[in-house]
C-alpha cells in the first residue's frame, strides 16, 4: 500500500529475507495497559524503534500519551519532537514510513519498544538505514551488526 | 569465563544458535568520539541494550560520561541509577552480566546502542529475558518477537 506514489518503495523483501508489512494496522489496547506507562516529568517516554524483519535497532524517539495513542490507533509511528515542540508522524515528509507490528513496554513502564516495518531508505535523516551508524573504536555501525549479530542488523542495506 | 562460580552460566550457544562471548573486552576510543555524545541537561543519555546473538532488545538504561567510560573501559555495562543515584554494573549482584561487543551512537549523539552478550537468565530483574515482556493488545512480548521478527528475539528462552 502506498500513500504517496511519488515515494520510492523499499523492496517487498527486507534484507533479512522476510516479507515486509505495508499497512497501518491499529493495535487495540486497554486503559489498564495505558495506565502501566510511567511518563516522565516532561510527559515523555523514550521509544526504541526496531525493524521487524531483522531486528536492526533503527532509532529512538520520544512519545507522550497522545503520540502513543496515535501510534496504537493508526499503526504508524508518532513522536513528540522535543526541539520543534510538535507531533510528527515518521515518514510523512520523507516517505520513510514505519508500519507498526507491535508495541511493548518494559518492566518499569518507562520505556517503549516499537517493532516496525520500515519503508524507504531507512529511518535516519542522513540516509543511513539506522541512526546508530557510528561506533566507538571505529567498529562497524549498527547496520553491520555487532560481530555476528543478526539482531543489530545483518542485512547491510 | 566466570567471575562468580556460584552463578549459573547461560549455555555457550544462545537461542539464535550463535556463540556467546564471555569476557570483558575494552573498546578503545578517542576523545573526538566521546565529544560526539550530547548528554542531556541531567548529564545522561539513554542506552539501548541489545543481545548480540539474536538482536533481542533487552533493556534501556541511562549512562553519564563516567558510566560510558567505564562501559568502554571494562567491556561490561555500567549505568547511572536515577532512583538510587549511584553507578551500577549490570549483573554484579544478580550474575546477569552483559559483555560488551560494540557501542554505537546515533545521528544526534543523544542515544547509545550497546550490543552485548547476556549472561544468566536475561536482563530483567523479574526473571524475564527482556524487560519488554509486556505488550499492548495482549500480543507476545519482545522475546517472542514481533510477528516473524528475528530481531525482537526469536529464541524464546
Amino acid at each position: 500500500m502506498s500513500i504517496d506514489p511519488t515515494v520510492p518503495e523499499a523492496p517487498d523483501v527486507a534484507p533479512g529475507g522476510r516479507p515486509r508489512v505495508r499497512s497501518g494496522n491499529p493495535i487495540s489496547f486497554t486503559e489498564e495497559e495505558m495506565g502501566q506507562i510511567r511518563f516522565g516529568a516532561d510527559g515523555l517516554v523514550p521509544a526504541v524503534i526496531q525493524d521487524a524483519t531483522d531486528g536492526c535497532v533503527l532509532m529512538l524517539g520520544y512519545m507522550d500519551s497522545e503520540a502513543l495513542r496515535r501510534t496504537l490507533g493508526t499503526g504508524r509511528t508518532w513522536f513528540w519532537s522535543r526541539s520543534r515542540r510538535e507531533y510528527w508522524c515518521k515518514g510523512e515528509t520523507s516517505g520513510d514510513r514505519q508500519w507498526v507490528r507491535s508495541v511493548h513496554y518494559d518492566c518499569d513502564g518507562d520505556t517503549l519498544l516499537v517493532v516496525v516495518d520500515q519503508d524507504g531508505r531507512g529511518a535516519c535523516h542522513t540516509g543511513e538505514r539506522s541512526c546508530f551508524y557510528r561506533s566507538f573504536g571505529g567498529q562497524a555501525g549498527a547496520d553491520a551488526g555487532g560481530a555476528d549479530a543478526a539482531g543489530a542488523g545483518s542485512g547491510g542495506e
